[in-house]
């Protein structure tokens, strides 16, 4: 690891300019001119709980730390502007696995020109990272839980990709093949600029980014009184999905609608405005609002199961 | 512990009301209004490094997670609005201690009328709290490094208090006699209402909070190219840190500027506005800027050292 403090800093002065602020890092705060509405979301992201690093480049815990906090800021329909870092810093790692991760944070944070702030260091038996982000909602955003029956949903980015991804990782398994599962769940793409387009269309009702499976996110999206009949077919399945399935004896459907990790969107939509969101941005129809509770796939329900962080 | 995440979050609820914002906690993000000028700030409060659970109760690491970095928002001159909280969370503390957790840190958090956001939370080996707090400086800040020779430096709050306690805990000697340095160390009380007086006067220049020891903090206070003759007597420092003094045979006043995480504030004050600050806060003149480098005690030139997260 770098040998002081001092070196750290200046390693992340390195891969973040420390400008785009009235007052950047260095002093007690960061000063930064606000939007008149700003969302904000944190995310953990653990060594052991949330990644191993046997699998997880360097590059790849920079990315994904950054990632799954952009994809909450996507889901409300806002433009990311800045974030916070706070890294629990074992001993292990020298600076070129330093560089690398801050190199895969730096080239996300780049893509939707954010600052970074500050943030926090500290030694640690185990690698973690916190990252607090925010950004512009001033023009509106979407929340849970706003739906009728009848409303369609629409799905923007993966189902169980990254849950396939994370299982041949998992298993030891050769990767052969399995090259945008394993991308999707060692670098998830927070739907951002979908997640800007749907909050700009009429007869978007409702957003949020799908974390933990489609099954255990759809009453979080839907609230306590409603429920969906999904309509996703094994076409809309990517084959790799599938290949895995068929490999492991498992439903490809089943296993996608359980697949946690996507950071897909899913939007609740009026439905007089389905072709306008197909047209807006890469969305497929994935079901429709029922108006009694339950999660019902060709006319079968299913279970709520799903990732409790501690279960 | 909570049985399921859902336990931990209900908790939560019943310690930090859920408004103050445009969207409270459960969505993908919180949403609120903003001031024009945001300042933000992030601290990292870990087991074994930062406190250790024999001499903190739960209480006191709520509070003090959330303090330090009130302080940070204190030094700035600014008003503390919110925070997110993340939390690191080992199998052994049982409800009763996540109570009187969230009882410290709600009880400062309502003391200042913040609302918490929402945050993360993750299983883990030690306990681990990140917050971060941001708050209005829309109406003026106050950084580190303005200074010019002759300027005089004030302090509010306690210099080598905190240390004392520290040591006094460390050491398992008797605690009798040592309440405020106890307190000091384990409930430090940010300086926010003198940190807005403070920002709200003519003739303040600079301020910084001291969290590292005066020492290691004042280059930073001042910047590169100036020093301090600094001016502190023995009869300006607490009788406690002269008592632990006298037992363990240190120089109180040495060890007074070397204390770390007394979370004062220092701020660096026109000559003519000496007396307008003495009036508006509880601050004691500590010494005089000087054009060159070094911090001087007595005409001896002090040795730069403190407290690095690393070393």
């Amino acid at each position: 690891m770098p040998a002081s403090e001092d070196d750290f800093l200046a390693l992340i002065d390195r891969f973040f300019p420390n400008h785009g602020m009235l007052v950047g890092r260095g002093d007690d705060c960061a000063v930064f001119s606000c939007p008149e509405k700003m969302c904000v979301t944190s995310d953990l992201f653990v060594e052991d709980v949330h990644f191993r690093q046997r699998y997880f480049a360097p590059f790849d815990i920079g990315h994904k730390a950054l990632a799954v906090n952009l994809s909450d800021i996507a889901a409300m329909g806002a433009r990311p502007l800045g974030f916070s870092l706070s890294l629990a810093v074992p001993s292990g790692p020298g600076e070129s696995f330093w560089s690398d991760f801050f190199g895969g944070m730096s080239a996300l944070a780049q893509k939707h020109g954010l600052f970074l702030s500050g943030g926090d260091l500290s030694r640690s038996d185990k690698l973690a990272v916190n990252i607090t982000a925010w950004g512009d909602c001033s023009r509106g955003y979407r929340l849970r839980g706003v739906c009728s029956e009848g409303d369609q949903i629409f799905l923007v980015g993966p189902a169980g990709l990254a849950r396939t991804g994370f299982s041949v990782l998992e298993s030891g398994a050769s990767t052969q093949g399995y090259d945008r599962a394993i991308a999707a769940h060692l670098r998830p793409q927070p739907q951002v600029e979908a997640g800007l387009r749907l909050a700009g269309l009429e007869g978007v009702k409702a957003m949020m980014d799908v974390s933990d499976g489609l099954v255990r996110d759809f009453p979080r999206l839907l609230g306590p009184d409603m429920g969906v009949e999904i309509e996703l077919e094994r076409e809309d399945i990517d084959p790799e999905v599938v290949c895995w399935c068929s490999q492991t004896g498992q439903d490809p459907l089943e296993f996608s609608l359980l697949g946690g990790e996507d950071y897909a969107l899913v939007a609740v939509v009026d439905r007089g405005a389905g072709a306008s969101v197909e047209a807006a941005v890469q969305g497929r129809y994935i079901g429709t609002v029922r108006g009694q509770t339950g999660i019902f796939l060709r006319g079968r329900r299913l279970g709520c199961q799903g990732f409790d962080h501690f279960a």
